[in-house]
């Protein structure tokens, strides 16, 4: 279900499949990870962060193990800031994005980049879009001046806007139309934001997608493309000083075009219904179950409440000595496989999630039974220590080891600076999960994992079939 | 459920309780309705229809019977029209329209109408605001000069603005707070309306209502308040030249301050998903079951489908010799009452509603299993011929009997030209509906009584109480 709320990529190449999927959601949203901590000094980049005068941000981790670099441009608008009725305009305009300038025909951008070896790619999310290329450490001016150029050089005409239109009605039919998992997701997630237009696929509502046009595109583009919306990150073979002199040769020269008002979105009352949503589709092989609860994010939650949630959510759910594991599948014997998940870098309220796919004999509401359970008990009697302390680790261990990976660092802190965290945000995590306690857990259960704040998906092969009456003659 | 998509009232006048809510409701909602057929020729008003040269639209409908007349002015703005985020703006702006002119302090209209012996209400609902006075019938020009004032006369400022907003969170109080009812009228709309403005509560969600404030009732006022945006009915003892010579004089010299656009809403994707809503609430003596289809309205309906639908609705739900009745109360003794309703006049997709109270000692899910067999029922097999014949008569016969009372007339007028009927579709409701055949009723039943269009609510006592499991010690 991740993808609806998370990334519309531009390419497949990051959604090969669900496993994936969950991969990169996991590497984005899950968690606002570490740059520096004790247990990794050995790596430990030096983060700079600075703004030019046009009002771009810029982050920079250098990492000169090998000679390349990550470049990545983060824009602060994704699919929740689009106007009513344009749903789908924020990813279409990604794709667009790659039509070319005055100074660069459509597809020199990304001919160049096959010829210096590199690969690029983009994606599309509810708060942010981003446009990232890894390279070798000399070209990162080549990068930045195509970047810089189409941030408000970009020609749209009908003859490379209609084209297009086919390419993202094509990618809603593979992942959306094709998908029965997308379908429940787009549905449970229009079930629990009621106001909030995360209630809106990232991709969009077909009906909308069909209907947008250049003008759409171009008037969301003026509105939000300008240098001052945006976060560069690179991370690599690169100094600060480096990446500060060719961005300011390059970006420097982008002028500001619009003014950015704060992100106030329509917000969500208070959660007061047991939802559920059932989705049947004869594709379905194995029914699955999944449950959605509206939760804080890291940015409106508490201090301490975003970091309790996302130990609950790994407790309870991430790997084979989970809560929900270890008694569903394990013990129980009811459920092929359980997980839990919580989405806390968004900029508003957001989902702590939970699935579980039941064994062959083993109806939906057997297992919801359970699961229930399960919830209820770590709401009522709260984590062991041990279990605390194993979380605590592994997710710190888990951060540690991710930075490794030059894009992840660069999603990291791209995906803070978009969602209203700062690089101290990011810098402090691992000290803040090791601060949670096991009361706070138990008090985020309470207070969060309440159904009445949730919706519960089904996802079935058939509709229910509903037989008329045993003696029709008395009703007729 | 009915008053979260169709009225708010501004005072209690019209909504003393449930029945009369519902009986407004149906008036208003349920049909388009004749003000001309071949059962009606003793009151067969003759209507006459003009528009003024700023575009005010007049609809006038002589009944001499009494020296009285009823005068509403609608305008084609409701909560649907809101901007996202100033939920609630259109049903505070109908009671701003109390506070006073240049002309005409506040308070002066009121204490006028109150002198003559006139009685007064306003209502908003999701496309239409509408304000009506009846007075006796040498009151018109002191009416329509008044209405004529406030139409771009308005006087804001925060002395007058705050403590109606404190009205207005009172209202709030009064009718959701402490209306469970209410409350799971406002999920299942929530739940039925995935991107559509409909899925928005009429009176606004309770944390936008705090916050709106003079500004944005004067930019609300400033866009959709113009004499290009309204309709006039007046029924009564007047004539059509005597309407428009008063008219011209008083409305005629309001100029037209804003353009209209195209009344273009966020559309909703083909419903796909089988919904449930549980509301909790101590203050539950009764459960019920609610059931919401999204169906299309009769303006968005092909032709004769709304017309099979309202059949539908009575064949269903309408009385003791209804299907429902039939099965639900009088033979299986599962409910103590059962209902169906279709609100065809809407501007955009509405639904069709089924709600029935169980026996207290039948749950729930016992009472939705024989529901949905009725349902099954009607879709599989049709209506006999003695059904189709009496509900049409009955139906008609309604129509023409509730004529005689002249509101009743001008909010059939008024909510059809509010909602893109037009004179001719009022008068020509009681052919189309003899028209239905038993055909077109089961073809609609089949259509749009699809459990995957659906929401069903229940409203219970208490949130389901869940245990942790038997043997906490092994998985904590």
């Amino acid at each position: 279900m991740l993808q609806s709320k998370t990334v519309t990529g531009r390419t497949n190449r990051f959604l090969a499949g669900k496993q994936s999927t969950f991969a990169v959601a996991l590497a984005m949203m899950v968690s606002v990870v570490p740059a520096q901590s004790a247990r990794a000094e050995t790596i430990g980049p030096n983060v700079s962060h600075f703004t030019l005068n046009n009002g771009l941000e810029l982050v920079v981790v250098p990492d000169h193990r090998v000679p390349v670099l990550t470049h990545m441009i983060w824009y602060k608008v994704g699919s929740a800031d689009e106007p009513p009725g344009k749903s789908g305009i924020a990813h279409f305009l990604e794709h667009l994005m790659f039509k070319g300038t005055a100074k660069s025909p459509a597809g020199l951008f990304s001919q160049t980049l096959a010829t210096i070896g590199g690969q690029e790619n983009a994606f599309t999310a509810t708060d942010y879009t981003a446009f990232f290329q890894r390279v070798s450490r000399e070209h990162l001016a080549t990068v930045m001046a195509f970047e810089a150029d189409r941030m408000t050089g970009l020609i749209l005409n009908d003859d490379n806007v209609r084209p297009e239109l086919s390419v993202v009605l094509e990618e809603w039919n593979m992942r959306v139309g094709n998908s029965p998992d997308a379908r429940l997701g787009e549905q449970m997630t229009a079930a629990l934001y009621v106001n909030h237009p995360y209630e809106k696929p990232v991709i969009g509502w077909h009906h909308e997608i069909e209907k947008l046009d250049r003008e759409d595109a171009l008037a969301f583009y003026r509105r939000f493309y300008t240098p001052n919306n945006a976060v560069v990150v690179v991370t690599g073979d690169v100094t600060a000083e480096e990446v500060k002199k060719v961005a300011e040769q390059t970006y420097g020269a982008v002028k500001p075009r619009a003014d950015i008002a704060p992100r106030v979105r329509p917000q969500e009352p208070e959660p007061s219904a047991i939802r559920q949503v059932t989705v049947a589709d004869p594709r379905v092989a194995q029914p699955t179950l999944e449950r959605s609860y509206l939760v804080p994010c890291y940015r409106t939650a508490k201090p301490g409440e975003g970091e309790a949630l996302d130990v609950l959510a790994h407790i309870l759910g991430s790997g084979s000595t989970s809560r929900l594991y270890r008694f569903l599948v394990a013990e129980r014997g009811l459920a092929t496989n359980a997980a839990a998940y919580y989405s806390g870098t968004s900029f508003d309220p957001t989902r702590f999630g939970v699935s579980v796919t039941p064994q062959p004999n083993v109806t939906l509401p057997q297992l919801e039974t359970d699961l229930d359970q399960v919830i209820a008990e770590i709401a009522e009697k709260g984590v062991t220590p041990e279990e605390l302390t194993r979380a605590k680790s592994r997710m710190i261990a888990d951060a540690v080891y991710a930075q490794d990976n030059q894009a992840t660092l660069a999603r990291w802190y791209g995906a803070a600076l978009t969602t209203g965290a700062t690089i101290d945000d990011v810098r402090a995590w691992p000290d803040r999960i090791r601060a949670v306690t096991a009361d706070a857990v138990r008090d985020a259960a309470q207070t969060w994992l309440q159904k009445q704040r949730s919706v519960t998906g089904y996802l079935v092969k058939e509709w229910p079939h509903v037989e008329p009456p045993k003696s029709p003659e008395k009703h007729s």
